[in-house]
């Protein structure tokens, strides 16, 4: 049965014994009370991911922003809505981790002052709102001594590959997995992904397939390279 | 059964014949091709009001930004992002409509310009957003000539009646259902709600209930205030 099998792949999959975080979904960052800006993401990769690690054997953490997603069996979930707030939730949930998977499409940018009140709606017929940058979670936890060995997405809509490269050396992970953010057969809100795999010295395309069967061999390549790593 | 009650209440109900618009659900407004302000609004009370109005006896059109909701039985749905697609389904429907019922959390506010592609974060640590004010739905529709029996609704953190006043005189409108969503117990994302109903000489306050049992009892002062106004 599957608790078994589960069970047993603690002890015999490709991450067996080792301790996973995941970051997924879009986060949300509020103008006021109820206003907000945020993105497509739609978590169903994260979630995915999640699932395909426990069935590798590994202990998951999944830390997800809001989404309409039922937590994978074996999975220890996490909610959060801010990009602080899961930078904070991977910071001290990676202190222990062995792979880091950033997979949360975090909002770059946040209002800069958080209003008590509603906004009201004024006469105006233009408004400036003024954002600050977030943290960069993924290149903040890549950066720690002892880092996990870490993967993050790159979601682009052009020049995947080179944009890809650049952000690998530029935050220090280990891994990237890009996307064409601008076909609309896959991606955000699609059951279906493609991706390419970047590293320091390999490009790998992986075709276009179901978000869940692409979760099974991402976990597979990202065993690989771990253990090729360490 | 239910078919036969419903065909019974299109005869009967206390909205029977009549042809109602309802909106419903938080707009999203895109900055690029993945990323939006929206807000909080879940649809719950829009699609309430439309399956309460459905029992009563109207026809139904619910325009409705992005929900996870099913669509009430005998309910016309036209499903839009922005504010502005809103609109536009809103006068096309309101043109041949008794009351129209304004129900979204409509953004006020959007990005003066979408851009084509995902903006890439730079190293400037804070951003300015360029907004511009959305078109005003429900004062459009309550202005034109001939306009239907306008319901608008104000969502406020405080000051309530005198808030819901004021939008009641200035957008036209002849009946407002106030709330106030600093409380956490009721309103968005809440299936409870607890609601003040203004209109021109009066102030009704209903208490908490279930927001499917309160959208019967607003369909009940709707169609009272209806008649009495025709």
């Amino acid at each position: 049965d599957i608790a078994a099998r589960t069970a047993a792949s603690f002890e015999t999959g490709s991450l067996a014994g080792l301790r996973l975080t995941i970051t997924a979904g879009p986060t949300r960052e509020p103008l006021d009370p109820v206003r907000y800006i945020s993105n497509h993401s739609s978590g169903k990769m994260g979630f995915s991911l999640a699932q395909a690690a426990v069935s590798a054997g590994a202990h998951v953490t999944l830390i997800s922003g809001p989404v309409n997603l039922a937590t994978p069996d074996h999975v220890t979930r996490l909610d959060i809505n801010s990009a602080q707030d899961m930078l904070q939730a991977a910071e001290s949930d990676t202190a222990q981790c062995d792979i880091f998977i950033a997979c949360a499409a975090v909002a770059d940018y946040r209002p800069s002052a958080v209003a008590e009140h509603k906004i009201k709606k004024g006469k105006e017929e233009i408004m400036e709102l003024h954002l600050i940058k977030n943290p960069d979670i993924v290149a903040t936890i890549a950066s720690k001594v002892n880092a996990p060995f870490t993967v993050g997405f790159a979601a682009e809509t052009r020049d995947i590959v080179s944009y890809a490269q650049d952000k690998l050396v530029r935050k220090k992970l280990d891994l990237i997995i890009a996307n064409d953010v601008s076909r609309t057969d896959i991606g955000f809100n699609s059951d279906d992904n493609a991706v390419t795999l970047v590293t320091a010295d390999q490009v790998t395309e992986l075709p276009m397939m179901r978000k869940r069967q692409l979760a099974t061999s991402l976990i597979d390549h990202i065993a690989q390279l771990y253990k090729a790593n360490r």
